[in-house]
């Protein structure tokens, strides 16, 4: 184990992220199970790249049988890519119809940023102030939690609003949010860099999942259309059937975004990511901008891809979400009866979890408590990790075939955890 | 087909670049060999990405068997990825030790271009006025040839130097392509920009794989320094022993780059790239900016990479590179001969073409012509392509398993196409 930490500070550099004090060295997975060197079984409550199951059998031979037949670029016609553009498509709402398959979810919104550029002939971009949209020069400087030193003066495009928190602020129909994005669009307005997008993750995951009632993002979404932008939904963590209620999160939220940018759960592990949007952005981009990507949309990329969606359907696995999600809730829930430090309990379908505080009354965030449970979980086999504007929520987003079961495991050792963990300690 | 094509522009917008008037529409490839829907084989002559071959088998088995295993990321330990990191910066010379592992070269060179910020705290970047590095919104800027509408206004930190032409610019030693480079850096400075990197393919791959003597980038490597500046090479195409004499081009240049960027042939054909540089840049990126890619450096990616340097070594590739590509140039030079149209034949290993012209006297190019050969070649079953700074130059880079059979079966079908098409048809 130490002799793998020092070969990556040697192999890889300094400052590259582990999870837990003491990493994990994993060498196999199936399922909602992983395993380390030592043949420990861990439960996966964090990983939703795995969507529909580590290494899932229907994605990896779909994965193994193409690599084998053909995998090339889409510069030849291949059926793969427009069958599953197509596939893909028919799960959106008019009039987003249209697709470019990338690589990562980076690349998705860095094509989609464009796409509001091209659109508007303006730059000026609106995040929340606890996002991550990804890791190119542009879509970095779209957090403000990791401003980054180096990006080439992008940062200037970019006006953060506060991320909503519905344990601590009172907006109830989205309209404080919407203010919010008012401001930042009138300050990159005055300051001369004009408005072209506001984007955000429709469950706002990163930021903590705040539960919201149906409809919160619409003033915020008129807003942005009022001031002659587009919305861009970011759903590469909240896509995919995990919301519970809708196939993409943004329908719970009552828009139609322009532009949807999808990537981790896509290919359950494979590298493949992409935009959805309407066909006049998409032909004023492709204009604008002749955007080609030697590995975006490959045949080996699609048919895994594909594997993802049959799998979704045959498995029921975005009704199996939401139920999973209101029972989590309710476990959840009984447990911050008899626990003080879980402040409050939210869930969005297959993404759940419990906001830490060091006092009910003041709801004071216990971050560095949160970390103990998450050390403390670790080393009782469950793998989960924190989040949110205080990084004080547990963040739990399991694989897509997370069960009950699985469930009981997840309850039955944070209780102990937390029974063992005095808050105060 | 025509559905197909129908279809493309219903699903993925306009503007999607497809190769040739009546596009391939492929099914199937193993080797060199490609396969329509009609059952009809083409040799490929134009894909480096499968680099040791279509669907090689050494390269789909371990894929296929690392996906059935583990597919996760960085953020716990796995050896897959510190094998082979070990293994890539075992090719390279001191100080170059580390790597950072992406799913595409552009994102490989939008990391470049920051690590050069980062080093240099500037952001002028100079690059040729023929070359390509990538689609990200700032490295996209790096084309000239196709210069994006839409890009944050990253194109002001971009100067373009007249790329290298070994056919019509008499420059034997590089100090004229220094000379230039000098000038871009000079132009960076005045107008208050700074001069942070020169990014170059070290065979000039894109601009037409120009002849040059061994040591040809020293001088403008030596200007780049001397300004404060790095130099990135992007060895995207020219790597992994496709120039034959060594295994980066960049050896063969005499140079030790501060940055080489890497991808398509990395995985052949799976989504795998990644920036290979010394451990000083490394830590002040790492400290600049807390990178973190959810697909880059997997232990599927890092098991079909290392498949792929297996695979070379086992079969000698490099080696078997060089011969193939000094054979091509004796064997396209005998056409030469014979064949008025072409006025240049050039190689670097596995690289090789014809520069067409209307008259060898004047060397006027010969775009039109260079086209119609293609089309031509392809409708004889011999996919290749064109490019250079006049789109004259055939582009033959081939998987790096052809052989003697296959460079027969090519220039005999050349052969018939040349001596069918008149040149001022």
């Amino acid at each position: 184990m130490t002799d793998l930490i020092a070969r990556r500070r040697a192999l890889l550099g300094p400052n590259v992220p582990t999870f837990y004090a003491d990493p994990v060295h994993l060498v196999r997975g199936e399922g909602v199970w992983l395993w380390d060197a030592g043949g420990r079984r861990y439960l996966d409550c964090y990983n939703n790249v795995p969507h529909v199951g580590h290494c899932n059998p229907r994605v990896t031979d779909a994965l193994c049988a193409q690599a084998r037949t053909l995998n090339t670029h889409s510069r030849y016609l291949h059926e793969g890519l427009l069958d599953y553009v197509e596939r893909l498509v028919a799960t959106f709402e008019a009039p987003l119809s249209t697709a470019l398959l990338t690589c990562s979810g980076s690349e998705a919104n860095d094509v989609a940023l464009r796409m509001a550029e091209a659109m508007t002939g303006r730059r000026g971009i609106v995040a929340t102030d606890a996002t991550y949209h990804g890791n190119t020069a542009l879509v970095s400087h779209l957090s403000r939690s990791n401003v980054p030193e180096v990006g080439f003066g992008l940062g200037g495009f970019v006006r953060h609003v506060e991320a909503p928190d519905s344990y601590r602020i009172e907006d109830p129909d989205g309209r404080r949010f919407a203010a919010g994005v008012q401001a930042a669009i009138d300050d990159l307005e005055s300051s001369g860099v004009g408005f072209a997008a506001l984007i955000v993750c429709p469950l706002f995951l990163n930021e903590g999942f705040p539960t919201q009632a149906p409809g919160w993002l619409q003033p915020a979404a008129t807003v942005a259309r009022n001031a002659g932008g587009l919305l861009i939904c970011d759903e590469v963590q909240s896509g995919f059937g995990r919301c519970g209620s809708h196939f993409w999160a943004h329908r719970r939220q009552g828009v139609v975004p322009d532009v949807v940018t999808l990537g981790k759960p896509m290919g359950n592990g494979h590298p493949v990511a992409g935009v959805v949007t309407t066909p006049q952005i998409m032909a004023r981009f492709r204009q604008a901008f002749r955007y080609f990507s030697t590995f975006g949309g490959n045949p080996v990329s699609c048919a895994a891809a594909t594997a993802v969606l049959d799998e979704l359907e045959a498995r029921g696995l975005q009704r199996h979400a939401e139920r999973i999600g209101r029972l989590a809730h309710e476990r959840l829930s009984a447990l911050a009866r008899r626990h003080e430090a879980i402040g409050d309990v939210r869930h969005s379908g297959m993404v759940f979890g419990a906001e830490f505080v060091l006092d009910r009354s003041t709801r004071e965030p216990a971050g560095d408590y949160a970390e103990r449970v998450v050390e403390a979980m670790r080393a009782s086999g469950v793998l989960l990790s924190r989040l949110g504007r205080h990084r004080n929520t547990l963040k739990i987003r399991p694989p897509m075939v997370f069960d009950e079961s699985h469930l009981d495991l997840l309850v039955d050792t944070l209780d102990a955890v937390l029974t063992r963990l005095p808050i105060a300690g």
